[in-house]
Order: structure tokens, then C-alpha cells, then sequence
């Protein structure tokens, strides 16, 4: 059977509760206003139907990353060479996405991804959830996943509606109620090309990570159906990665809005499948981000678009891309969007200032963001900062100096 | 203007000569004799047209692939679960082929790999050889792969026909005069999941080991286009990958008929980019190989199909699937098929026991590794080839322990 979300019960009681729930470990703290997002008022989706978004520069964005009309300047970091590498990051994801623009889907954006082949008439059966969890989270990194996290359906995660952006109008956001738990995997990006926002350049990180996600959810999702067990992936549609990547245990929230992983920091993409495998769930896991974050305000200083809340978390929304009834920093949709639109590319500058932003490819890479992760959980969290700054942390690299680079550590 | 391979000149000095070829430092000797390969009399194509390989077997190895008719059993390493992870690897790679069965295409397979988006009408100058070469190689490792190449077209190594699947014929395999430099990208497959071989569960490393190249394969080729040069991707169509990889620098030949290269054995998945960029070309590099094949027969020994040639190379030929005049070691592609048609999924026991198969996971294996490499090729190389045995390198990991292991390290 399946259930339009809509129409999935939203009284208290109704939506999960325990060992696992978001509440329990996390430092979301949901109202009595909480109210499920709809899609079409993503900032997203409202660049195509809001006539307050919906503008020139904002649609060659969309067009960009399609590689149509791009418009390459002289400027460092936003030449043909910078735009040619961003946009041939975009090519998997979007040669899956237009795989099923036939049947008016955006697959990964607007609708869930699909698949290769339906589930095997027969299931693998399962003895330890425990072993089947691990063996899950050994194939997603072989997939390519820098982290896997286990969670169980939450509906308040799910948009109550998805876009579709044809007849710009909202259409069912549906689930079989047979799916039960929410796999999570992320993928970093490279952190010397994150270094370079703002910048086209920079976008190559973003866009290869959507599709290194496609990849890994493609595959994972097919090692479920292979298994006899049911499996639907989701980037970007059908719900909120953040709030499941929290619960399965992947992240903190951040100030800038954005997950904070331990090993990656900020500088990671999430993609979900929905299945009805049965695992053991993961938890929600703290080291220190909330408070290091309430005496560090390095994002909100750096936003060119003043979208980052200062001060501490509220249940304050800005408008309606923002979902309600939720106490935490929200961040300022319209504000941020209008940087991307208007630079012709994504922005990333708090996803580089953000001191969690570190570097792991060396041992000593490693070795510092460990002590700095450390340093930051402890009273010692101001002198994190201080040493993150004086040690020139989250500086902006020249994206021509990234190119001149012979080292090669990909 | 496209020529038909068929069409080109086959005379002596019709090849590129100079620093970048394969005759200049590596082990194939090219002779008199030498003729182009039809893609048609390659075993795969065979299993199609020849009746003495086209078998019901053959045909469900095949159908395995594409996870259709798949038969598990109840043996260690062919349960359900084996093929599920298997063919979930294949997943990327059959996607990419069946986006063009409409034009009667096996992008990957058959026919080299459609493109996202034809080249930038602007070029982007090329100042220097030497940067825009290392900023390919650069790209290529961004997207995923473990090691880049580059060597000039060289006609010896393209097929003189392609083979039609749909009419179970010939077709030209043509190629623009223009492109002149082909890149050469390796992915490097698990080496924990290649120590299960034979297994279905190994059949996970090849099928992986595709879906990647292509991904690499399709955003490297559209980087090039993006800056207004042609790019033509390729994987197992239209040319050989293995004097193309020896030619770019990546790989020696070995006695298992397979590229052994430097950091990752014959553990590599190779694919290649034909284009116009004016690209500074590497060299053959040499590094013992052929001299420790010599005295060591390890994968001869352990071949179930005895499908390996024992003794010093040579120039014949087994049957009409071994490409004529090189004087190499050359192996009989009709017993070592038989095998994985068979076994229902592919043998890599040639992989698994060559010594030059080595973790490089850890700084310890890397470690080992290079000291193997160093005294391998030494007058030390039989005590190399005795400790290799000593150690217990190469010796199969039952499938079973290997879903058991708890530590990823992927």
C-alpha cells in the first residue's frame, strides 16, 4: 500500500521514538508548530515558479550545470577551463536524472532515482541485523561512500509534497509503507577545491559529489533488490537529508546550516535509500559542534549574502523555504540563493571558513584535525579558534594556483 | 574526415615512431606478420557468432551480468548474496550501455561511449603541453582515477572492425583523422575482494571496476569537450587497452597476458579518451616485469583452463582470438572463457597469484610492496618470488570471512 505523505498521521506519538530518534542525542528540538516541508518551496523549485526567484540569472544557473549557456569570463576561477571542469563533474548526475525525463521525472532532484532492475523474487534471509547492517555499510564504502549511517523511517523528514516542474505545480510525495529504515551515505568533497570558493571552479566539488552520490546509490540501492528486499534512493527528493543524517548518526548541526560530519566536516553530500531490509540503527552522535558553534560565528562573518543567523538557534523562520517549528540556526534561503544566482555558480564560503573544515588526505592533516576536533569540545573551544586562525585556516585559495599545482593527491 | 580503421595505411613507417612507442622500451616485439585485430574474433564476440562458443552456458554469463537468470547456488562465494553485490557493481556500466540499445549500440562493450555534450564551440589555448597535460591528469585522478596516461594514436591497436551484436556481422570501426593522442586511465580494483577469486563475490571487482571507468570515462571526455577539443571515450571497444596502457606508460606486459603496473599489479581496469588536446606524451617505463615473469610461473601454475603459455614468449597464436605478430606471451582466450562460462562469472586467478597482486592499502603494504618491486627486479628476483610464497601472498580468502570482516577500509 502506498500512502501519500500527506496523509500520514502528524499527531505527537505518531512519528518515531527511542534509542534512535533525533531528539534523543541531537540538538534539534522540535516544536509544537513543527509542520512538514513542502518541495515546492524549496528555494529550488521556487527559482522556477516564484516570480520573486524565478529570474533571468537564476534559470542560467539551472542551465549551467546542464552545460547550456554558460558564461565564462577572464576573471580567476570563473574562465571556460573552470566552467569546463564544474560542468563535466555535473555529467553522471545529470545523464541519471535525464535517463527518466520521459516520463516528466527529475530523478534525484525532484523525484526519487530509478532504479536499475526490480528486487529478486527472493530474500536473502536475515539472521543478525547486526550483520547485515555491517555488510551494508562494507558495500557502500566499496560503492565509494566516505560514511554510512543507519536510521529508521522518519516521516517528519519527508516533503509532504514533491514540485513538478512542468506544470509547476505540486504533485503527491508518495512511500510504501513497507519501507521501514533510512540507509544514509555521504561523500566528501576534495578540500583543496572547496578552498577556492567563490568560485566556478569550486563548483566542480559539489557537482562531482551529486554524482559520485548517483553512483553509489545506484549501486547500493540494486545490492538491496538483488537481495529480495525493497529499496528506493533519494538525493536531493521525497525529504530532508540533514535531520537523517543526524539521526544516523553522520553529523551535528552547524551553524551554517549545514551537517557537520566528524571526519569531513561540512564538506560532504548526503544521498538516503529507503528500504525495507532489516538493519540495526545508528544514533544520534555529539563531539561538541552545537557549542563550539555558539562562540564561533567565522560562516555568518563570511556570507556575502548576510544569510547565516548570529546569536543562538530559534525557531525563527525567514520565509517559506524554510521548514517550521524546528529550534536550531535556520538559514536565510532567499538571501543565500540570490549569491548563487547572481554569481552564475554555487557558493561554498561557509563550507570553507567553517573551522571543521579540514583537510584529512595526510597523516598530519589528520593528526591536526583530530587535536583541533578535540580542542574544540573541550573549555579550550576559543583557543581552537584562535589557533584555526592563526594557523590560516579556511583562507581563499587562488583558483589558478589550484591549477598550477603538480602535486596530484586525488 | 573518417577513415575506416580497414582503410588506413598498413605498411611499415605508417606507425608512429619516436620517443612515446612501444617498441622504444617495452617487451613487444612487433613482427612482420603483425595484422590489426577484428573486434569480431575477440572470445566475447564469439560467444555470439561461433557456434563452437556460443553456448547456452556462455549466453547465461552474459544474461548474469545484466542480472537476469542469475543462478546462485549454495556454495561459498556464489550464494545470492555474492551475485547480489556482483551485479549491483555492473549496475553504472549497464546503465551507460543500455542509454544507447536504441541506436543499436553497447556503448563500453561494442562501441565506444556516447558523450553528454559535443565540444565547446571556443577553444581554450593551449600554452603549454606539459600543463595542460598535468591538468588532465589531474582531472582524470579528481574524478576517480588511480592512474593517467598519455601516449599519441597509435592505428596498431585499434580493431579493424567492430562487431554487430544485432546482425552478428562486421561494421566499420572508423575514427576521426583528427584525433591524434589518446589517454589512458587505470582503476585500480579491491585487492580484498580480488583474494576471493574464483567467487562470484570477486566478479564484484571487474564489474565495479567498469561502472567506475565509465563514470571517469564520461567526465573526463566532457572536460576536454567543455574546452572546445574532441574527446572519444572508450573501455573494452574500438582499441586494445593493453599496448595502449604499456604505451602511456602505465604498465609492463606479463606472463598472465594482463598490464602489471607499478602501484597496483595486474589488479587495473583500463579505459581510454581519443581527442584533438595537444598533449605532451608519456613513455614506455620498464621496471622488471618481464624479466620476473620469466622465472616465475605462478598464474601458468594455478589456471584451471591451462589457458596460460609456460616458457619464454613467443609469436604464435592459439586460435584466431590472439591478435597476430607480437612476439609476447599470448593466452588461449578459448580455454580460459570456458572457464567463466562454466563457472557462470569470471576467473581472476591469474590476478589474485601474480606477486605483483599487493595491498597498497596500508603505509606497511605500500611498504612491502616496494621492496617486492625493488628486489623482483634484482638478480634477487628468485628470493622475491620465494618469500612471495613464504609469506602466503596469494593464497585465496574463502568468501565468507571476507562478508565477515568488520573493519572497512574501502
Amino acid at each position: 500500500m502506498k500512502l501519500s505523505i500527506e496523509q500520514q498521521p502528524t499527531q505527537e506519538g505518531a512519528y518515531p521514538q527511542g534509542e534512535g530518534n533525533i531528539e534523543k542525542n541531537s540538538d534539534f528540538e522540535i516544536t509544537g508548530d513543527f509542520q512538514r516541508f513542502n518541495a515546492c518551496n524549496d528555494i529550488f523549485a521556487r527559482a522556477q515558479w516564484d516570480p520573486r526567484i524565478h529570474t533571468a540569472k537564476a534559470m542560467n544557473w539551472f542551465y549551467s550545470m546542464l552545460g547550456l549557456k554558460v558564461k565564462y569570463k577572464s576573471t580567476d576561477g570563473y574562465t571556460q577551463k573552470d566552467y569546463a571542469l564544474r560542468n563535466a563533474g555535473w555529467v553522471v548526475a545529470n545523464l541519471m536524472m535525464e535517463r527518466s525525463a520521459h516520463l516528466n521525472r527529475h530523478d534525484g532532484f525532484l523525484d526519487d532515482i530509478r532504479g536499475y532492475m526490480k528486487e529478486d523474487g527472493n530474500k536473502v534471509p536475515v539472521a543478525s541485523e547486526e550483520e547485515i547492517s555491517l555488510q551494508i555499510k562494507k558495500a557502500g564504502k566499496l560503492f565509494g561512500a566516505d560514511i554510512v549511517g543507519i536510521t529508521k523511517i522518519d516521516l517528519r523528514w519527508h516533503y509532504t509534497h514533491k514540485f513538478d516542474a512542468k506544470t509547476l505545480s505540486e504533485k503527491p510525495n508518495e512511500l510504501s509503507e513497507e519501507l521501514t529504515n533510512c540507509i544514509v551515505i555521504g561523500t566528501s568533497m576534495e578540500y583543496d577545491v572547496v578552498q577556492t570558493y567563490p568560485s566556478a571552479l569550486a563548483g566542480t566539488a559539489p557537482a562531482l559529489g551529486y554524482s559520485r552520490d548517483v553512483f553509489i546509490l545506484q549501486s547500493l540501492s540494486q545490492f538491496i533488490r538483488n537481495m529480495g528486499y525493497k529499496a528506493v534512493s533519494s538525493l536531493n527528493d521525497s525529504a530532508q537529508a540533514i535531520p537523517y543524517a543526524i539521526q544516523a548518526g553522520l553529523a551535528e548541526y552547524g551553524r551554517n546550516g549545514l551537517a557537520i560530519t566528524k571526519d569531513y566536516g561540512p564538506r560532504v553530500r548526503f544521498g538516503k535509500i529507503f528500504t525495507n531490509l532489516p538493519l540495526l540503527h545508528d544514533v544520534p552522535q555529539k563531539f561538541g559542534v552545537k557549542e563550539f558553534c555558539e562562540i564561533c560565528s567565522k560562516c555568518a562573518d563570511a556570507c556575502p549574502a548576510k544569510a547565516i543567523p548570529f546569536g543562538m538557534p530559534t525557531d525563527q523562520t525567514h520565509n517559506q523555504s524554510n521548514i517550521k517549528g524546528i529550534k536550531k540556526w535556520t538559514v536565510d534561503g532567499e538571501k543565500c540563493f540570490s549569491i548563487w544566482a547572481n554569481q552564475g555558480t554555487e557558493c561554498g564560503i561557509c563550507v570553507r571558513v567553517c573551522p571543521y573544515n579540514k583537510s584529512n588526505d595526510t597523516w598530519k592533516d589528520r593528526a591536526y584535525f583530530r587535536f583541533f576536533r578535540w580542542l574544540a569540545s573541550t573549555r579550550g573551544k576559543r583557543l581552537a579558534l584562535w589557533l584555526d586562525d592563526f594557523l590560516g585556516f579556511g583562507v581563499r585559495k587562488a583558483p589558478h594556483l589550484w591549477w598550477k599545482e603538480k602535486e596530484i593527491k586525488y
